[in-house]
């Protein structure tokens, strides 16, 4: 077993020098003239004066945590909290620090060729996506190698599992604040810098007159870039500390138990290689066609991944029957490399589903664009039945892949489904974090004065992104909903092994008469998903209301620049970008600690408030049956959300050509129609960009703080 | 028992005595000048001939399914079904029969004075809701007199049982399309003509050359009045008929079984009498308050109801230890008795909070209003936000009634709860009715051209009516949360007492190795969450895609009518009113059908579904689970949506006096501000008035339909 720690370990450091040897190919391309290094030097301070400024909060909350941690549990698992917490800010902060220096290059490489632009643009989100799966890859692996070689301790003793419990619990709780502040950042700029810019002072996107507009291009970064990246590092290490606590307990007391915790990480380590491959594929075809060239990438990627996954099949646990379950399921090895070729057909499917429901040509964004014609409400009434509907796809996707899994390998069979899907993740991840480049590249364009056909060829990169955004928090959202089993799960078994124990009269006095019953018809329990199911809605409405306020401040703050000073507009004094950066960095990191705090406190709050008037085996009743209602509406609120948000804004997008509608007329940029649809995109921004995507950390800190209430419960 | 029976069927006539009373006082008020008239017979025949189309359209799905049933089950229990469908039909019919003629008579009326207009819109909406509860108990009781005094079937017996659900799911289908039917009738004609009258032609709502207009007030009647009608009438039925099924399963074999059935029958009795009492306490006050003065009747029905409840069990259970469950709980009357009491508070809560959210002058309406100074866009953003964050208070609320009535008297306390709570129901549809009665008696008043203060009164009457519609909803759908257990408990204890029965011998050879596992951790119990989960999202787009498709073809045919007669603008000839209507009518009999069938095939496809794939035993834990999962997201769906859409509406209402913004600046009718708010009432019609209640029957008839589909089997 070590050596294939040590495989898997170097295939994360492949990761890494994938992104070191991207970076340098990135930052030798020519960065356009004075004016535009000039506005991208004032994107990057802006970024990293947030990024700074949030992880001084973050670490504040952090070290906290930490403490709490070391002095509730060990001072491995508050070790564990710090390897998470800190590798998921590395990620973020070096894909962000390329990305801030990808995007005036990129646009210098758009003025010569739409490939030369995607290919700077792609390799600069290929880099967040290596850098996150291969940190997070290797700091499951080497903490695992370092407790169980180095330290001695066996891989199912509590210590390892407690340890990676909490390396899940701090990727998330910096996940929760990046997603959020990010988020609110993001889209209190662009909604508030739209609002004055393009609908009160009439002038367009980007254009370098609104003090707002380089806060917007800020924006792109710390939320669509940084916040993405701590988000699928979140997700990706909690899915693999999840199987592997899975297969612990699963696997307790037999002799596979290490091959699988192992093979979790021997599947990611292997998609990791299949990733780096798949990059190379990624190239403008003959047809133009950059959706395609991207698909090139995604296919290569999965095609190879069955054959990583046979590999990391045949290294581990082999093909055959591999043994009994402590269930007394035979676990046979086929069938597990059968599951993660589920997976991979369930991101398939999602990815497919996501662009027929956000890309532009399909009926979904057409019928918003259509009802555009009609006005504002009808765009926002079509866009909400389009986000509504969405969901119903993904939802008989995961739902097949459950039964599927579930009936070839049981649980772990479902576990390692979810493993395979998050496996390919660096690929994913390099698909969505091309788009703020894009986006900022079209930014830097239009401040710098660059001729009309630059900015249209980073427009249409720009529209790709749209979709492959919303692809990622389909893709991120789904895996969630998969695993939501997997999830529920490690808690049912953790408390069962508990209670177990304490019967057994090994300690763990808290646990002895605890008789949790997730019956449906317990009350508790359908108290607990109604909760549960509470969390999304809420957060979401606090994160949408927090993204309004932002935008409001935003508005007043540029009004008073244009008021003070009237040069502004005549194109003769420059505005003031750092203020609109500065107060938008103070509105959002105030704004995101109430709603992050929400699905930490839920689970801690339920059980104490259910003990009170119940007892402890109806409040961990109660608290399990959260964890699924958390995930059973917030996988339809974040699908809704994301799905809508993209298919708004590309049928705003769609006007941008010319829309044709059905009676034959066609619509233009500036048409009232185009203006309808802008409506529609400034309310799809906080769905897609902030709310919805910020669902999905929500869900995983609430399963992750549970675990960890157990884990402090037994130690009591 | 009879005695008592016969009580509760006079009870039951008492309500149909005080509608024909208050029927025959409304008739004889003034019915203004010819003008008035003329536009008021107009409305009538149109939303005459929609319900003449509707009912046809019912009728041949009725006939098919009372053959099924006759087929299936038994004579019987298709009688049950005929019953609830006719008498649903019927309060429906009257009501709205009613509807169409006090509107002119409450214009004229409000032309002499609020308390005059007030007073007549009131006793109508009265009309229909003492109808609703009137022939909804006096269906139950008469129906279950017969089958146990006439035939001699004992209360218990599977006959009377299926009989009583078949009578529920009668009232189901007529309510599911009738809610549906009806909401995108009103709102493709509300959103369409606002459209392309309001905001294309520029002429105001209501204006007599808008050719939309009739339909938009046909819409107010079929809609709002007959749908809302055809939802409480069911709610209502299938709430007591899973009383009545509760109570005989959870006492089978015991000797207070008949008592236990007949204490929900008498205490909807008790409260149709407090109901009707209380309606004589809506009295306008010295402060003017239309509000108030409904509230003086709600609070007036609810104290007295508390004697009420106490009548009603003295009655029947007694305040004393009545003896054991089956499951062996002691059962006592004074915690029934408190029990009934909670669901009174329970509703009180509802109420308040539902006004918090959507009446003019509290925070979340204050709050769309001031971010409609900045646009659309914002606007639409804090209505989301405040209809995400709406569904927090209700599922507090809602979560503790069920650990209280649980707590104190097992699952038959949480049903008891749920009965006291829609007993006041006549109260609570009197305040939702009296709504399109003012609104249509504005748009008469405009259309007539009274004078301006004659709008102003109604439209105060309007505002109010905005609120106490988003109160019935919210109503109905939390005794749909509050009696989630209720339902689902029904479908369990069902399918144990077949189960236990076919391995006894006593036939029902179907269930013979039947072992449902409705735990969490089971797969297909999740599975089962997500596909109910999803209902309420499918569902909810379809019925927003149907609304907005409605308003498109209304806003065609009413540019064609512009187009063919110039005079129709220039008011030198009259619109053909009757072809809008009738474009509607078509439009919304077909586009209901679809979204309809959903919730009632849901249950039986994934039944069979999982049935392909895995066995009897998961199959009906999936649909169980299902029938959770609907109200899980249901709940959060629907209440999201109405009283997002009233937050919407009361938002616009508050530009009409002038809103001041944070900044001190006053928006009157016609600023920009009042514009945007124009487009979030646009977005929020369909989701109060077609998608979000449309939400409470779908979730009813999911439950229904999984009850009757093991009555199906258990025949088979």
């Amino acid at each position: 077993m070590p050596t294939i720690l040590i495989v898997v370990a170097v295939c994360g450091l492949l990761a890494i020098a994938y992104a070191i040897w991207a970076t340098s190919s990135v930052l030798s391309a020519d960065q356009g003239n004075a004016r535009m290094r000039e506005i991208a030097a004032a994107i990057r301070e802006g970024a990293q004066a947030y990024l700074a400024r949030q992880y001084t909060t973050i670490a504040i909350v952090g070290a906290v945590v930490f403490a709490l941690t070391w002095f509730l549990l060990s001072l491995y698992a508050a070790t564990g909290f710090a390897i998470g917490a800190i590798l998921s800010g590395l990620a973020g902060f070096i894909g962000m620090n390329v990305s801030v220096r990808a995007n005036v290059r990129t646009a210098q490489a758009a003025s010569r060729s739409l490939a030369l632009g995607l290919g700077i643009a792609f390799k600069s989100g290929a880099i967040t996506g290596m850098l996150v799966a291969g940190l997070a890859l290797l700091g499951v692996t080497v903490y695992f190698y370092v407790l169980t070689v180095q330290f001695g301790f066996a891989a199912s003793d509590r210590t390892v599992i407690d340890a990676l419990v909490s390396l899940g619990f701090g990727a998330s709780l910096i996940s929760i604040f990046a997603r959020l502040g990010g988020g609110i950042f993001t889209k209190g700029a662009d909604v508030g810098g739209d609002l004055v810019g393009k609908v009160e002072a009439g002038i367009p996107e980007d254009d370098p007159r609104n003090p707002a507009t380089i806060a917007d291009n800020v924006g792109d970064n710390v939320g669509d870039c940084a916040g993405m990246a701590a988000d699928l590092f979140e997700t990706y290490a909690v899915t693999v500390v999840a199987t592997m606590v899975l297969g612990a307990i699963f696997f307790a007391g037999t002799d596979i138990i290490e091959s699988a915790m192992v093979y979790p990480l021997a599947i990611c380590g292997a998609c990791i290689v299949t990733s780096i491959v798949g990059t190379f594929f990624v190239r403008l075809g003959a047809n133009g066609s950059i959706m395609g060239a991207l698909y090139k990438g995604l296919w290569a990627t999965t095609l190879l991944s069955i054959v990583g996954l046979a590999i990391a099949t045949w290294a581990t646990i082999g093909f055959g029957d591999i043994g009994q379950s402590a269930a007394g399921l035979t676990i046979n090895g086929l069938n597990l490399f059968i599951c993660g070729i589920i997976g991979l057909v369930v991101t398939g499917l999602i990815v497919w589903i996501t662009e027929f429901y956000t890309g532009i040509g399909f009926r979904p964004v057409r019928s918003i664009s259509q009802a555009s014609v009609t006005g504002h409400g009808t765009n926002v009434i079509q866009g909400l039945a389009v986000s509504l509907e969405s969901t119903a796809l993904p939802t008989i996707v995961i739902v097949g892949g459950i039964i599927s899994t579930f009936q070839l390998a049981g649980l772990y069979g479902t576990a390692i489904a979810v493993t395979a899907m998050l496996g390919i993740a660096g690929m994913i991840i390099a698909l969505d974090a091309f788009g703020p480049v894009t986006d900022n590249a079209g930014g830097i364009a239009e401040m710098a004065g660059l001729p009309a056909d630059v900015r249209r060829s980073t427009d249409a990169l720009d529209a790709v992104g749209n979709t492959t955004k919303a692809v990622t928090k389909g893709y991120a959202i789904g895996s969630a909903g998969l695993g939501a089993l997997v999830l529920f799960a490690a808690y049912n078994y953790d408390l069962q092994y508990f209670v177990a124990q304490a019967q057994a009269g090994n300690g763990y006095e808290y646990f002895r008469d605890v008789q949790p019953d997730f019956a449906l018809s317990n009350p508790y329990v359908v108290v607990g998903l109604l909760l549960g199911g509470l969390i999304p809605f809420l957060f979401g409405g606090m994160a949408m209301t927090a993204v309004g306020r932002a935008a409001g401040a935003i508005v007043e703050e540029v009004r008073k620049q244009f008021r003070e000073d009237p040069g502004i507009m005549a194109g003769t004094s420059k505005p003031n970008y750092a203020r609109a950066v500065d107060l938008l960095t103070k509105a959002a990191i105030k704004e995101m600690i109430v709603p992050s705090l929400l699905p930490v406190l839920a689970p801690i709050v339920v059980y104490f408030a259910v003990l009170l008037v119940a007892d402890k085996s109806q409040a961990f009743s109660a608290v399990g049956a959260m964890l699924l209602g958390v995930i059973v509406t917030g996988l339809f609120v974040a699908i809704s959300m994301t799905s809508g948000g993209g298919a708004w804004d590309n049928a705003k997008k769609s006007f941008e050509d010319g829309f044709v509608d059905s009676a034959g007329v066609r619509h233009m940029k500036g048409s009232e129609a185009h203006k309808a649809s802008v409506t529609g995109d400034t309310v799809g921004d906080p769905y897609k960009d902030t709310a919805g995507p910020a669902v999905n950390p929500a869900i995983k800190i609430t399963n992750i703080v549970a675990l960890l209430l157990l884990a402090v419960l037994a130690h009591s």
